[in-house]
Protein backbone atom coordinates (compact mmCIF):
# COMPACT_ATOMS: atom_id res chain seq x y z
CA UNK A 1 0.00 0.00 0.00
CA UNK A 2 1.34 3.39 -1.22
CA UNK A 3 2.21 5.53 1.85
CA UNK A 4 -0.04 8.08 0.31
CA UNK A 5 -3.19 5.82 -0.10
CA UNK A 6 -4.55 7.44 2.96
CA UNK A 7 -4.33 10.90 2.25
CA UNK A 8 -6.10 9.60 -1.17
CA UNK A 9 -8.83 7.81 0.31
CA UNK A 10 -10.38 10.97 1.66
CA UNK A 11 -10.79 12.62 -1.60
CA UNK A 12 -14.66 12.83 -2.64
CA UNK A 13 -15.00 11.04 -5.91
CA UNK A 14 -17.80 12.01 -8.46
CA UNK A 15 -19.79 9.33 -9.78
CA UNK A 16 -17.40 8.67 -12.68
CA UNK A 17 -14.31 8.21 -10.24
CA UNK A 18 -13.05 11.54 -11.25
CA UNK A 19 -12.29 15.43 -9.63
CA UNK A 20 -11.52 18.05 -11.11
CA UNK A 21 -7.93 18.97 -10.50
CA UNK A 22 -6.58 23.01 -11.64
CA UNK A 23 -3.14 23.58 -12.40
CA UNK A 24 -1.45 26.92 -11.34
CA UNK A 25 1.79 28.24 -12.20
CA UNK A 26 3.63 27.78 -9.26
CA UNK A 27 5.55 31.01 -10.19
CA UNK A 28 3.05 33.56 -11.83
CA UNK A 29 -0.36 32.72 -10.15
CA UNK A 30 -1.58 32.43 -13.40
CA UNK A 31 -4.66 29.63 -14.00
CA UNK A 32 -3.07 27.14 -16.60
CA UNK A 33 -6.09 24.56 -17.38
CA UNK A 34 -8.32 22.20 -15.65
CA UNK A 35 -8.34 18.63 -15.99
CA UNK A 36 -9.59 15.70 -14.01
CA UNK A 37 -8.26 12.40 -12.29
CA UNK A 38 -9.09 9.19 -11.30
CA UNK A 39 -7.40 7.64 -8.01
CA UNK A 40 -4.43 6.14 -10.93
CA UNK A 41 -3.68 9.38 -12.45
CA UNK A 42 -3.26 10.79 -8.60
CA UNK A 43 -1.22 8.59 -7.85
CA UNK A 44 1.14 8.76 -10.89
CA UNK A 45 1.26 12.54 -9.93
CA UNK A 46 2.23 11.97 -6.34
CA UNK A 47 4.49 9.23 -7.17
CA UNK A 48 6.62 10.76 -10.62
CA UNK A 49 6.41 14.37 -9.62
CA UNK A 50 4.04 15.43 -12.82
CA UNK A 51 0.52 15.95 -13.47
CA UNK A 52 -0.58 12.79 -14.85
CA UNK A 53 -4.85 13.38 -15.57
CA UNK A 54 -7.25 10.86 -16.84
CA UNK A 55 -8.31 11.75 -20.04
CA UNK A 56 -12.04 11.30 -20.73
CA UNK A 57 -11.84 11.56 -24.52
CA UNK A 58 -9.37 9.06 -24.73
CA UNK A 59 -10.20 7.25 -21.51
CA UNK A 60 -6.97 6.77 -20.69
CA UNK A 61 -3.98 8.04 -18.50
CA UNK A 62 -2.75 11.34 -19.81
CA UNK A 63 0.71 11.85 -18.96
CA UNK A 64 0.95 15.60 -19.34
CA UNK A 65 3.23 16.82 -21.93
CA UNK A 66 4.05 12.88 -23.44
CA UNK A 67 3.25 14.19 -26.76
CA UNK A 68 4.36 17.97 -26.53
CA UNK A 69 7.40 17.88 -24.33
CA UNK A 70 5.03 19.86 -22.27
CA UNK A 71 5.36 18.44 -19.12
CA UNK A 72 3.98 19.84 -15.97
CA UNK A 73 6.16 19.50 -12.64
CA UNK A 74 4.19 19.45 -9.48
CA UNK A 75 5.52 21.88 -6.58
CA UNK A 76 2.65 21.49 -4.41
CA UNK A 77 -0.64 19.81 -4.47
CA UNK A 78 -3.49 21.08 -2.44
CA UNK A 79 -6.89 19.77 -1.54
CA UNK A 80 -10.38 22.06 -1.05
CA UNK A 81 -12.48 22.00 1.61
CA UNK A 82 -14.99 19.51 0.42
CA UNK A 83 -12.55 17.10 -0.66
CA UNK A 84 -13.80 17.21 -4.14
CA UNK A 85 -11.17 19.34 -6.14
CA UNK A 86 -7.64 19.89 -6.06
CA UNK A 87 -5.22 22.46 -6.97
CA UNK A 88 -1.93 21.70 -8.55
CA UNK A 89 1.01 24.03 -8.28
CA UNK A 90 3.00 23.40 -11.19
CA UNK A 91 6.29 24.58 -13.36
CA UNK A 92 5.08 24.45 -16.55
CA UNK A 93 7.83 23.09 -18.48
CA UNK A 94 8.30 24.88 -22.51
CA UNK A 95 5.59 27.29 -21.36
CA UNK A 96 2.82 26.39 -23.09
CA UNK A 97 0.06 24.30 -21.18
CA UNK A 98 -3.08 24.59 -24.52
CA UNK A 99 -2.92 22.13 -26.87
CA UNK A 100 -3.95 25.37 -29.12
CA UNK A 101 -0.40 25.98 -28.44
CA UNK A 102 -1.03 29.26 -25.92
CA UNK A 103 0.88 29.63 -22.55
CA UNK A 104 -3.17 28.62 -20.85
CA UNK A 105 -6.18 27.30 -22.15
CA UNK A 106 -8.21 30.41 -20.86
CA UNK A 107 -8.05 32.78 -23.48
CA UNK A 108 -11.31 33.26 -24.57
CA UNK A 109 -12.91 36.67 -22.59
CA UNK A 110 -16.38 37.95 -22.35
CA UNK A 111 -16.37 40.95 -23.61
CA UNK A 112 -19.83 42.44 -25.23
CA UNK A 113 -21.45 39.10 -25.36
CA UNK A 114 -18.83 37.54 -27.38
CA UNK A 115 -16.08 35.66 -26.78
CA UNK A 116 -12.55 37.58 -27.87
CA UNK A 117 -9.84 35.65 -27.94
CA UNK A 118 -7.08 37.77 -27.16
CA UNK A 119 -3.99 35.63 -26.33
CA UNK A 120 -1.73 34.30 -29.21
CA UNK A 121 -0.53 31.26 -30.53
CA UNK A 122 3.29 30.82 -29.02
CA UNK A 123 3.37 27.55 -31.05
CA UNK A 124 2.05 26.34 -34.26
CA UNK A 125 0.02 23.13 -33.15
CA UNK A 126 1.09 21.61 -35.82
CA UNK A 127 5.08 21.89 -34.66
CA UNK A 128 3.75 20.43 -31.30
CA UNK A 129 2.28 17.44 -32.29
CA UNK A 130 3.59 16.76 -35.93
CA UNK A 131 0.95 14.60 -37.74
CA UNK A 132 -1.16 13.58 -34.53
CA UNK A 133 -3.50 16.16 -34.74
CA UNK B 1 -33.42 37.61 -25.73
CA UNK B 2 -30.16 39.02 -23.87
CA UNK B 3 -27.52 40.23 -25.40
CA UNK B 4 -25.14 37.66 -23.61
CA UNK B 5 -26.90 34.48 -24.69
CA UNK B 6 -25.17 33.50 -28.62
CA UNK B 7 -22.04 33.85 -26.15
CA UNK B 8 -23.21 31.56 -23.46
CA UNK B 9 -24.91 29.01 -26.00
CA UNK B 10 -21.26 28.08 -27.12
CA UNK B 11 -20.78 26.46 -23.55
CA UNK B 12 -20.86 23.01 -23.45
CA UNK B 13 -22.64 22.01 -20.64
CA UNK B 14 -22.10 18.51 -18.86
CA UNK B 15 -25.02 15.93 -18.55
CA UNK B 16 -26.44 17.99 -15.41
CA UNK B 17 -26.32 20.85 -17.30
CA UNK B 18 -23.41 22.26 -15.63
CA UNK B 19 -20.31 23.66 -15.97
CA UNK B 20 -17.08 24.31 -12.99
CA UNK B 21 -16.08 27.63 -12.64
CA UNK B 22 -12.80 28.52 -11.13
CA UNK B 23 -12.45 31.66 -8.76
CA UNK B 24 -9.89 33.41 -8.57
CA UNK B 25 -8.86 36.66 -6.97
CA UNK B 26 -8.44 39.17 -9.69
CA UNK B 27 -5.36 41.02 -8.24
CA UNK B 28 -3.46 38.55 -6.52
CA UNK B 29 -4.09 35.40 -8.65
CA UNK B 30 -5.08 33.49 -5.35
CA UNK B 31 -7.22 30.61 -6.54
CA UNK B 32 -9.92 30.65 -4.10
CA UNK B 33 -12.29 27.81 -5.42
CA UNK B 34 -13.90 26.25 -7.50
CA UNK B 35 -17.98 25.96 -7.99
CA UNK B 36 -20.76 24.87 -10.58
CA UNK B 37 -22.84 27.01 -12.80
CA UNK B 38 -25.96 26.54 -15.07
CA UNK B 39 -27.22 28.61 -17.77
CA UNK B 40 -28.94 30.36 -15.55
CA UNK B 41 -26.42 31.21 -13.06
CA UNK B 42 -24.53 32.36 -15.52
CA UNK B 43 -26.72 34.71 -17.05
CA UNK B 44 -27.29 35.79 -13.50
CA UNK B 45 -23.39 36.44 -13.11
CA UNK B 46 -22.74 38.24 -16.04
CA UNK B 47 -26.17 40.53 -15.90
CA UNK B 48 -25.17 41.54 -12.19
CA UNK B 49 -21.90 41.23 -12.36
CA UNK B 50 -21.14 39.09 -9.19
CA UNK B 51 -20.63 35.66 -8.99
CA UNK B 52 -23.63 33.39 -9.28
CA UNK B 53 -23.25 29.32 -8.74
CA UNK B 54 -25.52 26.29 -8.73
CA UNK B 55 -25.38 24.74 -5.33
CA UNK B 56 -25.55 21.13 -6.34
CA UNK B 57 -26.19 20.17 -2.58
CA UNK B 58 -29.08 22.78 -2.21
CA UNK B 59 -30.17 22.44 -5.89
CA UNK B 60 -31.16 25.88 -5.97
CA UNK B 61 -29.05 29.57 -7.52
CA UNK B 62 -26.41 30.13 -4.54
CA UNK B 63 -25.55 34.23 -4.82
CA UNK B 64 -21.89 33.85 -3.37
CA UNK B 65 -22.27 35.74 -0.38
CA UNK B 66 -25.96 35.69 0.18
CA UNK B 67 -25.75 35.07 3.64
CA UNK B 68 -22.16 35.70 4.89
CA UNK B 69 -21.77 39.16 2.53
CA UNK B 70 -18.86 37.69 1.31
CA UNK B 71 -19.86 38.62 -2.35
CA UNK B 72 -17.69 37.54 -5.55
CA UNK B 73 -17.39 40.59 -7.37
CA UNK B 74 -16.96 40.22 -10.81
CA UNK B 75 -13.96 41.58 -13.33
CA UNK B 76 -13.64 39.27 -15.77
CA UNK B 77 -14.99 36.06 -17.02
CA UNK B 78 -13.14 33.80 -19.62
CA UNK B 79 -13.76 30.26 -21.59
CA UNK B 80 -11.05 27.52 -21.83
CA UNK B 81 -10.01 25.81 -25.40
CA UNK B 82 -13.01 23.39 -24.89
CA UNK B 83 -15.46 25.74 -23.75
CA UNK B 84 -16.49 23.38 -20.74
CA UNK B 85 -14.51 25.23 -18.02
CA UNK B 86 -14.86 28.91 -16.63
CA UNK B 87 -12.73 30.93 -15.06
CA UNK B 88 -13.94 34.12 -13.10
CA UNK B 89 -11.57 36.75 -11.78
CA UNK B 90 -12.96 38.13 -8.92
CA UNK B 91 -13.01 41.06 -6.16
CA UNK B 92 -13.30 38.74 -2.83
CA UNK B 93 -15.40 41.20 -0.73
CA UNK B 94 -14.57 40.54 3.07
CA UNK B 95 -11.35 38.92 2.10
CA UNK B 96 -12.75 35.40 2.57
CA UNK B 97 -14.28 33.03 0.09
CA UNK B 98 -14.90 29.80 1.82
CA UNK B 99 -17.40 28.70 4.38
CA UNK B 100 -14.84 27.79 6.77
CA UNK B 101 -13.72 31.30 7.18
CA UNK B 102 -10.81 31.02 5.43
CA UNK B 103 -9.09 33.29 2.54
CA UNK B 104 -9.42 30.73 -0.04
CA UNK B 105 -10.79 26.94 -0.08
CA UNK B 106 -7.50 24.93 -0.59
CA UNK B 107 -6.30 24.83 2.72
CA UNK B 108 -5.32 21.23 2.84
CA UNK B 109 -1.69 20.37 1.59
CA UNK B 110 -0.31 17.35 0.95
CA UNK B 111 2.72 16.85 2.76
CA UNK B 112 4.43 13.45 3.53
CA UNK B 113 1.10 11.44 2.74
CA UNK B 114 -1.17 13.12 4.52
CA UNK B 115 -3.08 16.39 4.27
CA UNK B 116 -2.03 19.14 6.24
CA UNK B 117 -3.92 22.29 7.18
CA UNK B 118 -1.88 25.47 7.05
CA UNK B 119 -4.11 28.06 6.47
CA UNK B 120 -5.46 29.93 9.37
CA UNK B 121 -9.55 30.41 9.99
CA UNK B 122 -10.22 34.24 9.57
CA UNK B 123 -13.37 34.44 11.28
CA UNK B 124 -15.46 31.97 13.20
CA UNK B 125 -18.23 30.42 10.60
CA UNK B 126 -20.42 30.66 13.90
CA UNK B 127 -20.15 34.28 13.55
CA UNK B 128 -20.34 34.77 9.82
CA UNK B 129 -23.48 32.13 9.50
CA UNK B 130 -25.06 32.65 13.17
CA UNK B 131 -27.13 29.83 13.54
CA UNK B 132 -27.37 28.67 10.08
CA UNK B 133 -24.47 26.31 10.24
Amino acid sequence: MNQNDAALSEIKWNQQGLVPAIAQDHATGEVLMLAWMNLEALRCSVTEGRAVYWSRSRNKLWRKGEESGNVQLLHEMRLDCDSDTLLLKVEQVGGIACHTGRKNCFYKHLENGSWNVTDEVLRDPADIYGDQQ
